[in-house]
């Protein structure tokens, strides 16, 4: 297990303890979260990231913003919680596990009878029952997909899918994980992730805190390491997987993924159900975000590409399913021909 | 024609007249080395930089560092030229063409009869020759390449094989040069090439200068751009290039040679015929140099990857000769099977 939580409920349960990602890797910040403005600037800051970590903060985000209207009317305590809660949901819109969690927590306190006590109290049971369902799914991800890590294993992972994204211990990494618990030796090795680098910035921290070796590369550099033998099986996360088993997943999963085949290396997805979108047919129908070309054309404040330069900046892409090996999910691996339902 | 010259004599022929690559892409200054010292310092700090423009910088400041010798007599003249040539030729001590370029104009020196202001002369005409050589090389290469080139067509390219790395319009960038002269419509995608981001600081500015479209993506988000059919051929250069038509060059190169051949596209090295190493049968005889691990962990000050991660900082990769379409050379195009000599 990784010694860290990225986003849980403060000692005293008057806050949401979070991980502060913005100053990784160089400080470990633990920061106690306690009322609706902090929640909400931490979440648009990236503070907190990764879509699982994201809905639990919001979820026990919205139970402590509340925790001082108890003394309220029912009507008007639950009025107060659909504001926070859509407050909460703006921060990051594209979000689906931040609405989907904030709208858990809010259909339980309206579902509730009795004072706005009670209301509240049963609102903090649901954002904790997200909490432990999310680390429960991360542990079945892990437990399904430590059976395809061999003792000695080099794994090759890109981004960050690992316990600072989710209340547990990842997507992506928790496998590697739970091989590692069960005495293989395991090292992995993290493309750094351009442009935002959170593969160098953050799974390089988490699994060098949890001892388990990791190399930094640059992300064009994994397909020499493929070719010189250096690369047992990849393991990446998944935003959003449509019916036909078509990714989106952060951008170079697909370049990934070619190299992979190419070189005849496994090529795993890791994800918990929730990330299925059944309502997609296939790929071509995921709208890719482009980002701020600034991500790519600066460096802190300095500019680095020409000024007269065209940017692009697309945040993810779309990786065809048949470049996939099987899926690692909570209800176990998933092999082709897929069909997500 | 790019209005820009990377290396050349200064207007008084007292200097070599350079554009400093440290400042770009946000200042274009030009600076006049006129002494020894000037000299070793803008090769090894990288004020110039790729492998022809080293090389014409060596020749030409060799003679610049001798122009106030030639009161001494020839004997003790040709003393301190050897002496200034090994001097300059320790800065970039696997920089074949510097080496090559100084042993050029040396021998020259050495070579021709009389005292020393005439030996200094001889020189002086061989540092120019080179520098006229490597400018028709550059244009023979970009000749047989622009032929490759249709109108519309979008090319993509990694590092900077162009102007800034040579006396004349580059190598890689050479045909674009060529085909946007003879009024085609062509456009560049252009790779960051991380970890020193060459692609987005010095490609970008030098086509952007040039008046030619150039887009400026991550590398990992080529594949995607393939897969979207937004490239019709990709160009890049070469380090070095042994027997069998193996190619060493900028890391990524392989990776972008793999995933141009999932996607049916074509894959060209442009090189001047002196790259080519037939000592070596094989990519596998390539010794591939590791460079500072900072490169990648740190962003300026910065510390960006975790304290104890590894990291893996190879400046080059390899990419087997099947994997390329064809050379574009100074002596016009190479098709497979290939027997460098």
């Amino acid at each position: 297990m990784p010694p860290i939580q990225s986003v849980r409920w403060s000692a005293n349960e008057r806050g949401v303890r979070i991980i502060d990602q913005r100053l990784l890797p160089n400080d470990f910040v633990e920061r106690d979260l306690t009322t609706l403005d902090d929640v909400c600037d931490a979440i648009q800051t990236l503070a907190v990231r990764g879509a699982p970590a994201i809905g639990i903060c919001g979820a026990i985000g919205l139970c402590v913003a509340l925790s001082d209207q108890a003394q309220l009317g029912r009507g008007e305590f639950l009025v107060r919680a659909r504001s926070a809660a859509h407050t909460i949901s703006s921060t990051r819109p594209t979000a689906v596990n931040l609405s989907w969690a904030l709208e858990r927590v809010l259909g339980r306190g309206e579902r509730t009878a009795g004072e706005s006590v009670a209301v509240l109290q049963a609102m903090c049971d649901e954002a904790t029952a997200i909490l432990v369902e999310d680390r429960a799914m991360c542990r079945r991800i892990g437990e399904a997909g430590a059976s395809l890590i061999a003792d000695g294993s080099r794994i090759l992972t890109h981004c960050n899918a690992g316990a600072l994204a989710t209340g547990g211990i990842g997507t992506a990494l928790a496998p590697v994980y739970v091989a590692a618990s069960e005495g293989k030796n395991v090292c992995v090795l993290a493309t750094e992730t351009r442009p935002l680098l959170q593969g160098s910035r953050l799974t390089a921290w988490e699994l060098t805190r949890a001892g388990i070796p990791v190399t930094v590369i640059t992300d064009s550099a994994a397909a020499a390491r493929m070719r010189a033998g250096e690369v047992d099986l990849c393991i990446v996360g998944a935003d959003r997987v449509v019916a036909n088993g078509d990714v989106a997943n952060k951008v170079g999963t697909y370049s990934l993924a070619v190299l992979a085949h190419h070189h005849n290396i496994p090529f795993y997805v890791a994800m918990p159900s929730s990330t299925i979108d059944p309502s997609l047919e296939s790929g071509t129908d995921i709208t890719i975000e482009e980002r701020d070309p600034r991500e790519v054309s600066t460096l802190g404040d300095r500019r680095v590409t020409a000024e007269h330069a065209a940017v692009g900046n697309a945040a993810f892409d779309v990786t065809p399913a048949e470049l996939i090996t099987a899926f690692i999910t909570d209800q176990g691996m998933v092999l082709p021909p897929y069909h997500f339902k």
